[in-house]
Formats: C-alpha cells, sequence, structure tokens
C-alpha cells in the first residue's frame, strides 16, 4: 500500500503535525508490516528533524555558530543523512556513496555523544539548498534499502534492518541536539512554528520538600534480549544495592536555584569543585546558561522565544552547577545533599510501571506529547515525585561506564566506547524532546560535565557523606599494557592454550603433592595466573615492579571486569572487555590474592612463607637475576617449590650482560639459561624437569610474538 | 692387556723417544682394539705434548710472554688438558669439572686458530707443578672416559670417541703452534732435547726454476664419509677448475728470499699490499721474523737453537711478506708470479699418492718422522717438484671458507666458523712438527696473514694476472638481515610454510593463464621469492631499496651458498648455511635472475613490460604507497597483474600517517587498508581476490614474529 518514496512524502507533510511516534518492536509476526513499520518510523523522523530547522527565517543562520564547541547548523542539518550513508556503506548494504565530497565533510563533526574538540578547519561548508537536495536523496536511497533489504523478525543486531533504526535512533538524538543549538542561535534568525509550540504556564515555584524513597536492589540495563532498538552501553545488566535515601519531591525550579544565585553561589568557589572552579574561571559564568539578566530582571531563552523567567520550570544547569547547588544546599541544611546516582534515579523511575513504546500517554512532559518547551516542575506526579521523567534530563553523579557484558556494534564501535572514561556524567529521564529510544526507560546518555542540553537536576539527601559510585572501567589503551590484558584475558591464537592458565595448570600437574596454603605470584603483570593460583592456594601474593600492570588484576579483583581498545590494524582498535565471571572465577577465589607493587630484588619480609613462588617470564627482566635466585629460597616453606618460565629473551636493556644467567659464552664454550640455572640454584635446589610452553602475544590483528617459553621446576632441598 | 692409566703411563714413557703416530682410523673391525688404539694415540699426543715443554730449563720461562700476541706458555700448557674437560662436559660425558678455577683460566686463550685479540686481563696464573699436577688428573680422567665410553665402529661424529679425537687433534694443533712460540723464547731458557734434535745440514740453496703444471678438475674437500677425523672446514667438497701454470721447483730458500730483503724489498711499499704496507709500518719489520742479523751476518732461530743462516732451507715468512715477494719477483720477471690459490696447490699435491696414515714413510719433512726443525728445500722430491708437502707450512692465495655443506660440530661451533672472515689465508702441506689431522692430505689451516707459523711458501706463474680467488661466503651477522635470510631460506616454523615460496605458488595456482615472460620481485629482500619466480618465467628483476639485503640474493646467485649465523639463546648463535642447489634451484633458474639495488618509488625507465609484479611485504614500508599504486601499471602489460602482501604493520617510521592506505578512520569510520586499496587501484585494475598466508619470522631460539598477510590479486584492466 504505502508504495513508493513519493506517496510516502505526500503523506509525510500530511501528517507533518503528528510529532509524536513510538521507536519500533524488533518482534512481530507480519514482516511485511513491520518493514512498513520501519519505513514509517523513517520517514517520520526525517520530516520531524527537517522540521526542527523551519523555523529558520535566514539561511545565513545555518553558517553561524552560535555554540562555538559545536558546528554550525548545516553540518548538523547535512549529517543524519550522511551517516545513514555511511553505515549503510560501512554494512556494506549499498555499493556506493552519493557525494564523496559532502559526504566527508558531514561524516564527522562533533559528536556530543562521544568527544567535544572542536575542530577548528575551515570548512567549505555548501549551501542549505545543496545540503536540502542531498537529505532528500538520502532520504530515498534509505526507502529503497528499507524495500528491499531482507527482514526476518525479531530484528537482531545483524541485519540491515539494524543499521536503519540506527540512523533514525541517531537521527533523533540530533533532533535534541540540535534544538540546543537552536535554542542558542539569535532570534534574528528564527520565527515561531505551530510544531514546536511552548508551553505558555509559569507562575511562582512550589517549595519543594525530601521525601522518603526506600532503598533496595535495582537491575540496571536493558539485558541481553530488549524489545527495542537499544545502544551499545544500554545491554547487559547490573545489580546494584540502593541504601534508602530522600530526594527532592520536584526538580530544582528556577526560582529555587536563584536563591544560589542570588546567594552568591558563582562567586564562592569552595561550593564548586575542582573541575567546575575551572570551568568557572575559564566562562566567568554568573547565571545559568539560558537565562538572561537585563535592567536587574531575568528572562529565560527557549527554543523560539524569551520569556520572563519561569520561576516554577526547572532550571537548565551543567553538572558543575547542579553540583555546586547541591553542595552549598548541603552548607545550608547540614545534610549529605547531593544529585542521585543512575541506580538512585531507576528506584525513582521503578515507581512508574509504563514505558515507551506501551504508554498512552507519556508520564511526562517526554516524546514531544506535549510542549515543545519545559513546563512547570509539579505538573506530572507519581508517588509524590513530580518529572521523575521528561521535562529536563536529569544530572547524575554516575560516569557513564558499560554494564558487564558490554559490546560495541561492529558499525558504530565508538558511540560509547570512548566515553567511558569518567569524565561523562549520564543524566537521566528524557527532556520535552526526547524521542524514540532516547524516551526509553533504559536510555542512558552521558555528557562532559560542562555541557548544555535540556538538562537541570533533583537532590537528594544520603545518609553518609560518601557517593555510590564505582570508578569507570576506562578502556586501558597503552600499548604495552593493553598487550598484556590481551595475553592474560583475551583470545587464543594459533591454538596455543591461554599461557597463565597453561603455566598454573602443568605445574600443578607436575607437582601433586604440593602443599596449598601459601603461593607467590612474582611477575604477576595483570594477574591472570595469580587468579588460576587462587583456586588451589588458600593465599596467593601477586607481585609485579609495574604500578600500571598490577592495576589491572586490582582492578578486575574489585570491579570484575577491565576493558581495552586492541589495535587492529594502523590506528584501528578493537575494543575489548573480560569480566572474572566469564572466565570461571568465584567471589571466595578473587578475594584469596593481594596484589602489591614490589621489586623482586627487594621484596618486603612479610612476603615469605611460601609453598610455591612461580616466576612467569620474569628472570629475563631482572637486573641481576642471580641474586634473586640466591635469596629465594629465604622465603619459602620447607618441601616448597620454585618454578620458572622464560623464553631467555636476554636484553641489555633489561640485564647487564655480565648479569645474563646463560645464553652467553662461559670459558668460550655455550653456556645456555638452564645450564645457569642449574649452577645457581643446584645447592638449594632439586631439579625437577624442564619443559617448554609456548605462549602468544597479540600486537595487531595479523602481527603476534610467537614465543616458547622453558618452564623448569625446582624444589627446595630440606 | 693395557689395563691401568698407571701402566700406560709406564709404557708412554718408555715411547718417549717414538714421536711418530698415525692418525687412527675410524673404522674397523674390532672394538676392543679400536678402544685401546684411541687411548694409545691419547697417551701418546698428550706426553709428546708435555715432551715439547722439557727443553725449559726455568719455571720462569712459563709466564713471560714472548709473543706478546699470545698468553704466556703456561696457558698453553694447561690449556689443552682444560680442553678435554670442557668439551667432556658440554657434551655431557661427565659430570664435573675438575678445577672451576683453573679451567676458567686455561679456557680462553689466543686461540690463534679463531681469533687473535689479545685478552689484556691479568691472570692470577698457577704454578707448573699445579699445572702439571692438573695435567695429570685430566690423563686420567680422559683415560676413564675411553675405558667406559660407548664405542661402535665406525667412530661417528655423535660419539664421544668423535670427542675424544678432537681433544687429541687439539692438542697436535698446540704441539705446533706452541712450538712456534718456544720458538721465539730466549734461548737462555731452553736446552737441547735429544726429541727435538734438529736438521744439522745446509748448503747454498739450489736455483729455483719455473716448472709446467697441468690444469684440470681439481677436487677439494675430504668429502662427508672420510675414514679420520677431520675439522669442519674439511667436509663436503668442490670441484675447482684449475687452470695450467708454473710452479718454482722449490719452496723459496733463505736465499732466494735474501736477494729481496737486499735489494730494499721491506723498504718499497709499492711491493706491499695495503694491509702489508700496514703491518710493515707497525713492526718495522725488515728482515723475516725467525732472522737474526747481527754484525752484518745473518742467522737463524729454530726451536732450540740459533744457527747461521741456513740459505737452502726454506725462508719463513707471514702471508704479507710472501706476498710482496711474489710483486717483487714479478716486477723483476714480468711475468705473473704469485702464491698459489688452495686449489692449484691441490693440483700439485695430487701427483703423491699417498697419505697419513697410509703411508710408511712421509713424503716430506712432516709427521715429526725426520726432524725437529725445517731441512734444505732439496729433499723430498716428487714429479720434480720438492717440498709439495711438509718442511713448512705453504702461504696460498685463498682465504678459509667452508666447501658447501659446511657445517660445524655442535661441541665446537667456533672451530672454523669465525675465520670464514676474508681476513685468514689458507696454508697448505704441513711442516716438520705437523702431527695427526695436521699431516693429511686435506687438512686445511688458515691464519691472518700477518700471523708467524713454521710457514713460508711457493710460488707460481700464472697465465693471466687475476686471482682466481673467490669472496668468501662470510657468516652475515647484522640482526637484521639475518632474520630475513632464515625467513627466506632457513627452517620452517610452527608448522607455517616457507613465506616467500608459499606466496609465489599460491599465486600462480590463482593465475594460472598468466603470461610467463617477465616478472617484478619488488621488495625482493633477500630474494627468495625470485628464485621461486625464476622457475616460471623468463626473466626475473629482483629489486630491493636496501643493498645489504639483496648482495645476499646476489651472493647466493654468484657462488650458490650464502652463511649466516642465528642468534639462539643471548649472545649464542648458530651457525647456518643455505645453498641454492639443495633448495632445488638449478642454474638455468638462477641465471634468469637480475637483481639490482632501486626504490619503488622512483624505479628506472627499463623495468617495465611485466605480466607479474609481486610486492612481497612492501606496501607498508613505503614512504609513499599511493603514489606507487598509481603510478605501477604503466610497468605492466597488457592483461597483467599485480599481486600484494602485507601485515599491515604501519608505522609513522616508515610512513606518514597520512600516506597510510588503511588503518585509519576516514570520516570517522573504521576504513581498512583492503579498502584504501580498492578505493586507489579500482580504477586501473580488477580485483580478483584476497586471501591470508601465515608466516614466521625468527628471532631467537625461542622467540618468533608470528603474522599473517593478507595477499590481494589483481588484474590490469585493458
Amino acid at each position: 500500500m504505502p508504495g513508493s518514496f513519493k506517496e510516502i512524502k505526500y503523506k509525510m507533510k500530511e501528517n507533518m503535525i503528528v510529532r509524536v511516534s513510538k521507536t519500533p518492536l524488533l518482534n512481530g509476526d507480519a514482516v511485511d508490516a513491520k518493514r512498513e513499520e520501519l519505513r514509517q518510523y523513517f520517514h517520520q523522523t526525517y520530516s520531524l528533524y527537517e522540521a526542527l530547522f523551519e523555523p529558520i527565517t535566514s539561511d545565513e543562520a545555518y553558517f553561524i555558530r552560535p555554540e562555538p564547541l559545536r558546528h554550525p547548523l548545516i553540518f548538523y542539518f547535512g549529517h543524519t543523512a550522511t551517516f545513514f550513508v555511511n553505515k549503510l556503506v560501512l554494512g556494506k548494504y549499498i555499493d556506493e556513496r552519493l557525494n564523496r565530497s559532502l559526504e566527508s565533510m558531514f561524516a564527522i563533526g562533533v559528536d556530543e555523544m562521544s568527544w567535544d574538540d572542536l575542530n577548528q578547519a575551515n570548512y567549505d561548508w555548501p549551501s542549505v539548498q545543496t545540503t536540502r537536495a542531498y537529505r532528500h536523496k538520502v532520504r530515498g536511497i534509505v526507502d529503497e534499502v528499507i524495500s528491499s533489504m531482507p527482514l526476518t523478525l525479531p530484528i537482531t543486531q545483524d541485519q540491515p534492518a539494524w543499521v536503519i533504526l540506527m540512523g533514525i535512533e541517531h537521527e533523533r538524538i540530533h533532533l535534541e541536539t540540535s534544538s540546543v543549538i537552536i535554542r542558542m542561535l539569535s532570534l534574528d534568525y528564527l520565527k515561531p512554528h505551530p510544531l514546536w509550540e511552548p508551553c505558555r504556564i509559569s507562575a511562582a515555584a512550589p517549595k519543594n520538600t525530601l521525601l522518603p524513597v526506600a532503598g533496595g536492589c535495582v537491575t540496571l540495563g536493558r539485558g541481553d534480549n530488549a524489545d527495542t532498538y537499544g545502544w551499545d552501553n544500554e545491554y547487559g545488566s547490573k545489580t546494584v544495592e540502593v541504601d534508602s535515601f530522600h530526594a527532592s519531591q520536584y526538580l530544582v525550579s528556577n526560582e529555587e536555584f536563584l536563591a544560589f544565585v542570588e546567594a552568591g553561589g558563582y562567586q564562592q568557589l569552595r561550593l564548586w569543585s575542582e573541575e567546575g572552579a575551572s570551568w568557572l574561571n575559564y566562562t566567568k559564568a554568573s547565571i545559568p546558561h539560558f537565562w538572561v539578566k537585563r535592567n536587574g530582571k531575568y528572562f529565560q531563552r527557549n527554543l523560539l522565544d524569551e520569556i520572563e523567567l519561569p520561576l516554577n520550570w526547572p532550571v537548565e544547569v551543567n553538572y558543575l552547577e547542579a553540583n555546586a547547588f547541591c553542595h552549598w544546599k548541603a552548607e545550608q541544611t547540614g545534610r549529605f545533599i547531593r544529585l542521585p546516582t543512575e541506580a538512585e534515579w531507576m528506584q525513582l523511575r521503578n515507581m512508574i510501571d509504563t514505558d515507551q513504546p506501551y504508554w498512552d500517554e507519556a508520564p511526562g512532559n517526554l516524546n514531544l506529547e506535549y510542549f515543545a518547551s519545559s513546563c512547570p516542575v509539579d505538573h506530572f506526579e507519581t508517588n509524590g515525585f513530580y518529572d521523575i521523567t521528561g521535562n529536563v534530563w536529569q544530572w547524575t553523579e554516575s560516569p557513564i561506564d558499560g554494564y558487564p557484558g558490554f559490546e560495541v556494534h561492529p558499525l558504530y564501535d565508538d558511540f560509547s566506547a570512548p566515553t567511558f572514561d569518567g569524565k561523562h556524567n549520564i543524566f537521566t529521564g528524557g527532556s520535552w524532546i526526547s524521542t524514540g529510544n532516547e524516551a526509553l526507560k533504559f536510555s542512558r546518555y552521558a555528557f562532559r560535565r560542562h555541557f548544555f542540553q535540556h538538562a537541570g537536576f533533583r537532590y537528594i539527601e544520603a545518609t553518609t557523606k560518601e557517593v555510590p559510585v564505582e570508578p569507570v572501567n576506562t578502556y586501558e589503551t597503552d600499548d604495552l599494557v593493553v598487550q598484556y590484558l590481551e595475553f592474560h584475558y583475551g583470545d587464543s591464537y594459533f591454538g596455543v592454550a591461554n599461557y597463565p592458565v597453561a603455566c598454573i595448570e602443568t605445574l600443578l600437574a607436575k607437582l601433586p603433592a604440593i602443599n596449598t596454603d601459601k603461593a607467590l605470584d612474582l611477575g604477576c603483570s595483570v594477574g591472570r595466573a595469580s587468579f588460576e593460583l587462587a583456586k588451589t592456594f588458600s593465599h596467593v601474593d601477586a607481585i609485579d615492579f609495574s604500578a600500571r600492570f598490577i592495576q589491572h588484576g586490582h582492578q578486575l579483583q574489585e570491579t570484575g571486569q577491565s576493558r581495552f581498545s586492541i589495535p587492529t590494524e594502523g590506528e584501528l582498535v578493537a575494543f575489548k572487555e573480560t569480566s572474572l565471571e566469564q572466565l570461571g572465577y568465584t567471589k571466595e577465589g578473587k578475594e584469596r590474592i593481594h596484589f602489591a607493587q614490589g621489586d623482586a630484588h627487594n621484596l618486603k619480609p612479610q612476603f615469605s612463607g611460601y609453598d610455591l613462588i612461580f616466576c612467569g617470564n620474569l628472570i629475563d627482566r631482572l637486573h641481576d637475576p642471580k641474586r634473586f635466585l640466591n635469596e629465594v629460597h629465604s622465603r619459602m616453606n620447607s618441601g616448597s617449590y620454585l618454578v620458572l618460565t622464560s623464553p631467555y629473551t636476554w636484553l641489555e636493556d633489561y640485564t647487564d650482560k655480565s648479569n645474563w644467567l646463560g645464553g652467553v659464552k662461559v670459558n668460550g664454550e655455550n653456556f645456555s639459561t638452564l645450564d645457569g640455572l642449574k649452577e645457581t640454584l643446584s645447592q638449594r635446589f632439586e631439579f625437577i624437569e624442564a619443559l617448554d610452553v609456548p605462549f602468544v602475544i597479540r600486537e595487531t590483528a595479523r602481527k603476534f610474538q610467537h614465543s616458547v617459553a622453558q618452564m623448569s621446576l625446582w624444589k627446595l632441598k630440606d
């Protein structure tokens, strides 16, 4: 029925006033109907995005830069179309680009979702007319792909339909972020528009009070089999124990925030975090970004108009301002006032028992179902709380991070991963213009803490000073550390078994009678052998000279996971994650390990009494291996074992040649490292056996170090 | 019968005057008899060596250094005993050393056979008495080993008996070299000795004349299955075409050489090679080393006495002096006078139809069968020539080199290999004190050209100026070049097939219809792919940017072989050799290859008209790969193919990031090198296929680079 692109287009124009849509369900029985639903959702999104630009009265406005940290609007106008082309080309769903030069300009911009360093290059932007014509062509291409693509239900991440949804939801993100940029554009360039009618009600704000919220277990994440499109960061699941707390009944209103402003909040640096003070110093801000102060009177800039400061609307600030306000409020009240965490917000959100796309009416000023602006903070109530979702986004204390099991989508591998850096905080709940995926309960978006969006906050009162926020599992990128993380926790290559695991399994098989009280993993690197030893030994000390290696073992022990990006080809990387659970390590086991930084040549006295000392690839990296071998017995129990592995790669960078154990001519004859080990250890140790253990260290997708270590086993003589 | 060491020792004393022995045959029927023959040969050698020191009248003499480039005699006295211990320990035929400290001092010295840089360290030498006691203990140990070792016939290189023979023959070498040092010791420390009776005859020298020697094919080398012990450098075989020449009837006598001295030969630098002039300048020599000029009269120092210059004895000089003499003689006569090559000497030697151990009487002043000194040059005649073997060693023009198939013995891997450096010249024929292996026809010894031994020379007259000496196959030691030689010509590791061969075989299988007139191997490195291509293509150009790589391909083409030492562990190396013949390449094939140094970015115009251009692991090492790919078609025939392989290891050291073909983000998206190849080549080439080809580059015995290259095949569009 809804045949050609032309017909669809016509229908969309008719329906232009229909701002509201729901993100499609992935499942269903009827493929044809789903195909048309996708087509409808695509065109509605595409048209709605174009409609956002309709209030602009002059093409000139597309080329100025109202927000210096952003490209001009022309980029965003073209960008959402180019995104479809890029992902379809990357997925090999279309063969050719439309316009290499335009697509190059519209491809990377300043994607608020992932980074915010502005490229200062001069762009030779195309005209609005050219860009509009380009958008038109892309609309036709995407429509054709929707018509011709294979489709089975449910839609899975490997289908072209997923890429279509990705493009649509990406455009819906830009619907919101472009609206923020337009909100910064001079009103001289804008006219009112029937589609973008703001709320026209305002009054004094209600008095905000703190209401109790019961604690409990909160499960975050949409799980792995959700029924709607989701971004990579939403998948997986994480259960968090939330203490009881109090939360403010309302979002903080302009009026409530005004008290902070008038109390000199922007001038009192003690209220600001270090980052906040630095931002304040740089911007010289003294009132919220969308406020205007003229002749002693406050106004607020909205999308297409400026009005007297609506006192009962939510204030819109960045995280740093919200955080300073909380500090001030805490000072005023003597209480632990702060922003909620993601989990605390979810505890509130769980009071609402519906979600888009299932609702009939949005439970808040959300999904463009009510206003094209904020509205008073006392309009949408649930259990005595208002605006649990909608109106403006709500900043949280939580830096964004993936849930356990996080995986990137191969066609958009930098959507989230670069934001797992501890510098991007989550906000929740959506704003009046959050639609599609953005309007879902499990949607998660994060920005740098100084960024402005349609975002404000609710504060809570906690029972303790400490903010229950875990450190972010940032992606390790240090080349050497990453090689070792992959070496210890990553994939096998060339059929060679995981080396730390193989070493421990081999040595335990060779030493069945070993006492299993206490082991030392000396030169533990990122720690895999220690986790393996902790399956058998009651206590494992894991020591390495390098803190940058150890911290990953320690982090795995603390958080259960570790993330790293491994080079594939040139500058390209793949994002990897490991978790102890997936590797089969128990909580009980990991707690037997004690990570510590230390020097094999100079260990503290408490590191002794071992039944096993395992030195994996250590001895050829010591500066005085002979001294170490001559002293190590003093840390060992009677009848205990020393196990050494090494490929004997002696290098003067690490060990003066005069200190090499072997691999040298001694009195003119070849003298191997094993000869040297025997010579050095034979007085105190009985040599049991030497055998080969291969290992592979990945450098890139196509380049590996493939080595064969020699393991030697030694029993301490009585 | 000859039971205990004591009995044997007693017997040896009785037989002390028996200086003569023969090196044992390796084969035989009776194991017990062979064991006793070995025991006898050992004790005879050991006692004979000790007897060499008997003329010394004062222990003091053991600790002075008559030859500053050598250790004092005490070292040599202990060294030959320690050598037995070292090799038996290394071969694990005995478990423990006798005396670690003595053996450390006696182990490496200044082994004239392999190097001659003097260690200037101060040694705390043991006393003669201590050393003699040590020698005595070693004699007992070796005797025990001979009694208890397993023995089968024939004796092969992997048997302990081989190590016993190695120690014996080593001691026989030092019998000679120590006699040279004693010859430099002041006569104050020496007394006559019945065992070391010199020749007492001398007179005017006979007039030397040049006699014709017919040319022909000469086969050098003892082959692989000789019946006596041989050093590594004697094995294998090499056939050389020798032109007819004339050779001097006699060795050059003192009288003949005196004419050169008196003609101012030592003062006329034009007669000397560059090396000779440099030596002359350093030593200020004006007469032969063992001559003494006193009050205008010449004398000669022999082992234990000084006599009036015996005019008809052979002059003893180093190679540099012999060479200068020949230049002088050539000037005098206007003829091509020079030293013989090894092959030319062998052509003479072939006139004698016997060899030790088969002869009844030595065919020259050799094997201690006659004098403990030189004797007149006209004493031992064969076919009109005198002293073809014996009297003094005869310097040749040939720097020592292994024959094709050369392999080191694992227990003495540096006996010869370090002398294959172009700086050690062979001398032949043996001297009066050359015994055991030294007295054999196929023995080959070489020294630095400035060294003195009991050595002189015969000169020859050639028909052309050119000296028919091949460049030495020195052992390549450059780490990177060696890695590539092993990569191209060495062993397989981890079951991964030889990479250049696999590449060529794969591409030919994929391109069965290819025209096979002309191929280019661009980035040929050390050339294996070119030899492989030459099996199929009529003409192969092999080009690399690096001359140090290419020279090895070229050398293989020229000489058929290449040698290199690969690191095993630490500073230890293994000696490797490759030969085209062993690899199955024909003379016809290799002559189709033209090696040239060249830059892929700037090839000379003649490099064009190709049916195939193969670039193995090249593109990620070019500084501007795109430019290369955009130009390469101009060198290709219609319907020809371009084949690229690479692991795409882009590094800014080689290629500016802006020039990487891929492995980068392009417009925000991952852009692989294959994407980049397609983008760059698609206008002119049809993409056929891409497939993986693994390869392994060995770094040490336990460390390898294991990579997976992508091969892509492209057909030039018409």
